[in-house]
């Protein structure tokens, strides 16, 4: 496995076991977290941001997961300094209600973009 | 030049020189064009339906010329049957306006599915 998949994989399985220390010690120190929506255009989370808005985004899911939205992640793709993985959100019924791509940069073995596109 | 790589590239250079036909052969029979707005989530256009967006599309990036908007695209990306593409669309001063991700899947040497994704 690529040095970028395996921080990827590290992120999102710390992430499943609500670690958010070692999630965000997948980051390197000056990440950017750069998020589908808001101004800039897209929300960015520093480095130094990134813990409180992972308690966040851990609610969220935990959200999703009791009206039984699902998220759907497709394969890891590693190229160069990029790891590109396509997730799909779905309701209960299998609907799906939107899709996204996580573009990751990696650098060092650590994560310095994760930077978020999605539909809309 | 992988085989994605060289098809996502005729496909751009054949816009640019309106050449719709061209543009609209790089893609598969079956294909599908999914773009990041509207329902399913992303309106998506078949085959048949391709070169007449593209004749939409072709006319859209003449307006944003005429307007000095530009598009700054990122390095073709290949790895196993996708090609990833970063763009940004920037106005006349440099600010970032947009910025969006293409994911291409290539079927024999043929665009299977152009997906756009973007910041939102």
């Amino acid at each position: 496995m690529g040095v970028g998949k395996d921080v990827v994989n590290r992120f999102f399985e710390a992430g499943l076991r609500d670690d958010i220390q070692a999630a965000a010690d997948c980051f390197a120190p000056d990440a950017r977290w750069i998020m589908a929506e808001g101004a800039e255009p897209g929300t960015t989370y520093t480095k130094a941001e990134i813990p409180a808005f992972l308690e966040k985004i851990i609610g969220l899911r935990k959200e999703y997961e009791a009206k039984g939205i699902t998220l759907e992640y497709g394969e890891l793709l590693e190229v160069q300094d990029r790891v590109v993985l396509e997730f799909s959100v779905l309701s209960p019924e299998g609907k799906v209600l939107d899709r996204a791509v996580d573009l990751f940069t990696i650098q060092d073995g650590l994560i310095a973009v994760k930077d978020v596109f999605r539909k809309a």
